[in-house]
């Protein structure tokens, strides 16, 4: 079964999208399975990771920024503005799909997991995840 | 069920396979459910990427080539020839396997996402790929 | 079905886990699917790779800590540890889940691929790796 998730965006960053995509699957019925995430563009991203400091999220970002400047010189994809091409390229080096097994109804999360939509862009509205769930 | 793909490659860069992937999956006969692809390789990689614009593929390449050069002097696996380290580093960096829902016979793919075989190495025939399809 | 394998590590590094997932998904009975591979911590991920030199895998190691080298002064999450923050974005980086199809009740893994845990912090006890097999 398929789901559409819709995220409301608003900066660059990441979203926790954990209880949104919990919530899904909760609804689907299924208790034993597997679930799968993906996001329908290419300028986002999605990343499990540490939940419980907020200092982690931000050195990420930081770090992924300085790796992946805008205007660098090397692009030629420029028309849809400095921040596009260094998104398609952060979008690249992680993840378009991400699979969760599933177990007593719950996403087999470790302690300090978290699920997240990286939006690589600095304006954007809704972006779409589908929730793919298989019992 | 699991079917083999055949990609012809040439030089190093992206291939679109969206549509070979497209018609491995609707002689499946399956509707709704989950396609899994996986390369079988290490030196090659799966990407979902701009499909409308040659630029952004081009661009992703150069950034890419110039994060991981040939002839660094890190590198001491180095008998198989000058593209195969940074080959297995690019390969690591990508996606090996990817997943996509399926709906209602069609790859749920964004409006502008495709599906690319990236070749890290310079000169091959051809290369692998596992299309897994559960419904 | 969902099984918990443990990973007992030690220092940073790669840790060759295929036979410990081929006797895991043996033990399932199923023959025909895809398995999924599911990594429950934020600072070790997963990685398919050649198996067959120690070269390339030591080259990839070092490769990776020099991309992301440890007291780096972007870094504000410093309270685990200096090797802490490289670890979640290494994680970032690379794979916290893996699919790979199943057929004839063996891992369809290309000839000189390998499955790994890669451990991204130095002193660790137990990493746990959930092996869900869909049939």
């Amino acid at each position: 079964m398929n789901y559409s998730l819709k995220v409301s965006v608003g900066r660059q960053g990441l979203y926790d999208i954990t209880h949104k995509v919990a919530d899904v699957v909760a609804g689907s019925g299924v208790n034993e399975g597997l679930v799968t995430l993906f996001v329908r563009h290419t300028s986002a991203s999605l990343l499990i990771q540490e939940n419980a400091d907020p200092s982690a999220q931000a050195d990420l970002e930081r770090w992924l920024n300085r790796l992946v400047p805008e205007h660098d010189p090397i692009y030629t994809h420029t028309v849809e503005g400095p921040d596009d091409m260094p998104a398609h390229i952060k979008s690249a080096l992680t993840a378009t799909s991400l699979s969760i097994p599933l177990a007593d109804g719950r996403l087999m999360l470790g302690t300090w997991q978290g699920v997240f939509l990286w939006e690589h862009r600095h304006h954007r509205g809704d972006r779409e995840v589908v929730v793919n769930v298989l019992g």
